[in-house]
C-alpha cells in the first residue's frame, strides 16, 4: 500500500552518512509520490535513487526549521531546470511560503510550473484525492510543528472464484469478461452476470508521519486506526534530561511508549542526534526502544526503503543503506 | 601563496558528481580561509576536506543565482549549530542579505554570531586586511554579477647569508639573532648589526575568481598582474552558438581566447554543463580549451585542489577527486 524510503535521519545537521529530514513516501497504485520534510540536499539524495522530481505530487512541510526546509529553493529549481509543467503541492506552514516568495524574488528564481500552496493552518485535512486522505495533526515544538496522516483507501475488483467454480465456469475469457464488469455466456448457454460474480474489495493503510515533538501524545487522535508511525527520536531519555527542555524534542523512550500504550504495531523511529551516528549510539537507543515497546521496531538510516501492505504488515526492503 | 580547493563544479544543477559552485581560497599563512560562491550542500561537501567553518572569514557572492547561493542558509545554521561566535564576513549583492534576513525570519534561524554584509556594490575594494585586498569587478549575466580579485602580499625578513658568510659568520646562534631583528656579536668580538644583514623580501600573488559572465573581457583590468584566473566555461562556443545567448554563459573557446589574448599564465575552467559531466564530455571542452591557450591550463573537478606559488607556479595538488 504505502512504500517510505528515508531521503535523511539526523538532527539538526548533516553528518557524513545521515542528511537532514526528508521522507519520500509512495502509494502501490502509480509512480506518483509525496515528500515530507526536505532539509538541503534533498534533491542530491533522489539522485542515487528511483524517484524522480517530476513524479513528485506535493512536499508536506511538519514546520519551518532550516533541518526541514532548507532543501526546498534547490529542488524547485532543478525541477524548473530540468522541465517541469505540472503543479506541485506545497503543503506548509504561511511561513515557508513567505520564505519561498522572498527566494524567489530575491534569487530572481522563476519557475516553469505552478506552486500551490496549502497553508497547513488552514484546515485539518489538507488534502484529498481519489482514496487518499492527508491531515494535519498540531505538535509541540518550538516553531509550531505538525505531523501528517495519510490514510489511503483502495478498492478493486475481485471475482469470486469459488462461486464461478460451483457455477460450473472454470478458469477461461469469461473470468476475463466478468473481471472487466461484462457479462458472459459459456459455450453451454449459462448467462453469468458480473454483478453476480464479481466484488468490491477494499484495502486500507494509514501512516502518521511526525514533525519535530516533545509530546507524542498529541498523536493519539492521528493514530487511530493507524498500522505505523514514523516519529523523531532525537535522543535517549537520559540525555534529553541533561539537555533540558529547550530543543523540544522526544526522547526514544517517551516515543516508546506512547507508540506501546495505544498499541500501535508498526514504528520506526528516526531524526538521530549527531551523537548516536555511530553503532554502539544507535545500539544504544534501540535497546531503550525495544524496553518500552513491543511491537515491530525500525531505527530509520537514509537510503532505507520499507513496504506497509494491506495487511498492516511493515518490511524492510532489500537496498544499500549509507 | 594560495590553495584552491573546488567544492563544486557544476552549473545549474548538481550531479551525481559534480555539486554546484563553491570554491574554498586559503593564503598560506594560517588556517583562516575565503569561500567564493556557496551553492546547495556546500557544507556536505566541507564534511569530506580538512576545512572548517570556524576558520572561514568570509563568504563572496557572485551573484544571486541559487546554484551559486542556496548552500547559504544551511552553512549558516550549522555554524551557529557547532557554536561559532567570531564575526563572519558576507560580500554579496544587496538582494542576498535581504534573502539571508527573510531566511532567519521566516525560519526562526537565530545565529550565534555577528554576520556583517558588505555591500558588493558599495566600493570597488570590498575588503582589505593585511596583505590581502579583495576586489570586485562587474561582469555580464543576466543577473548583475561580479569576479572577485585577491591580491595578497606578503613579507617577511631574510637573512643575507653570502654577505654573512663573507664577513665571517657561518651558521650558527649569531643568525638567529639577527632573523629576529637583534644584532649579534661574534666569538672574535665583531658586531654583526640586523639592519646590515637582514633584509624585507615581499612576495605577492594574485589570483582572480569570476562569476558567471559572458564577456571574459570584462576581467581585463582585474587579471593585470595576475597570475590565475577561475572562470566558468559551461558549454563548447559550437554549443554556446545552439542554446543561443539566453543563458548569457562564457564558451571555453571565449575564455581561453581571453586569457591568451592578457597573457595570463595559468587558467582554471569551470561550471561546466551537466551535458560534458561524462570523460568525453570534459575530453571536449579539454581540446576546445588547448586550441585557444597556451599556458598552464586545468579543467576542476570536484575536490580538486591547486596551490599557487611566489613564482607564480600553478600545480594541482595529490588528493582525492569524486
Amino acid at each position: 500500500m504505502f512504500k517510505l524510503t528515508f531521503l535523511g535521519t539526523s538532527s539538526g545537521v548533516p553528518t557524513r552518512h545521515r542528511n537532514v529530514t526528508s521522507l519520500a513516501l509512495q502509494t502501490t497504485h502509480n509512480r506518483d509520490w509525496w515528500m515530507i520534510d526536505c532539509g538541503e540536499a534533498t534533491q542530491h539524495r533522489l539522485q542515487r535513487l528511483p524517484l524522480s522530481v517530476h513524479d513528485l505530487v506535493g512536499i508536506c512541510i511538519t514546520h519551518v526549521h532550516g533541518d526541514h526546509s532548507y532543501g526546498l529553493p534547490g529542488l524547485l529549481a532543478s525541477a524548473s531546470m530540468t522541465g517541469r509543467k505540472k503543479p506541485l503541492l506545497l503543503i506548509a506552514p504561511a511561513a515557508i511560503k513567505a520564505w519561498i516568495d522572498a527566494t524567489l524574488l530575491h534569487t530572481e528564481l522563476f519557475l516553469t510550473y505552478p506552486l500551490i500552496h496549502i497553508d497547513v493552518d488552514s484546515a485539518p485535512v489538507v488534502h484529498e484525492e481519489a482514496g487518499l486522505t492527508i491531515s494535519r495533526h498540531a505538535l509541540s515544538h518550538r516553531a509550531p510543528s505538525v505531523g501528517y496522516r495519510f490514510a489511503l483507501e483502495t478498492s478493486r475488483w475481485k471475482l469470486d472464484k469459488a462461486a464461478l467454480q460451483a457455477a460450473g465456469a472454470p478458469p477461461g475469457p469469461a473470468w476475463g469478461l466478468l473481471q472487466a464488469g461484462q457479462d458472459a455466456i459459456l459455450d453451454d448457454g449459462t448467462l453469468l452476470r458480473a454483478a453476480t460474480f464479481r466484488q468490491t474489495e477494499t484495502q486500507r493503510a494509514t501512516v502518521v508521519i511526525g514533525g519535530d515533538n516533545d509530546t507524542p501524545a498529541l498523536l493519539t487522535d492521528a493514530c487511530a486506526g493507524a498500522q505505523l508511525l514514523v516519529h523523531e527520536a532525537t535522543y535517549t531519555e537520559a540525555m534529553l534530561q541533561k539537555v533540558g527542555p529547550g530543543p523540544t524534542h522526544s526522547s526514544v523512550q517517551r516515543v516508546a511508549q506512547f507508540a506501546e500504550a495505544v498499541r500501535l504495531p508498526n514504528l520506526i523511529l528516526t531524526h538521530f542526534s549527531a551523537r548516536y551516528h555511530n553503532a554502539d549510539g544507535m545500539a544504544e537507543l534501540e535497546a531503550e526502544a525495544r524496553l518500552h515497546y513491543s511491537g515491530e521496531l525500525f531505527l530509520a538510516r537514509d537510503f532505507d526503503s520499507y513496504e506497509l501492505d494491506a495487511a498492516g504488515v511493515l518490511s524492510k526492503l532489500p537496498g544499500k543503506s549509507h
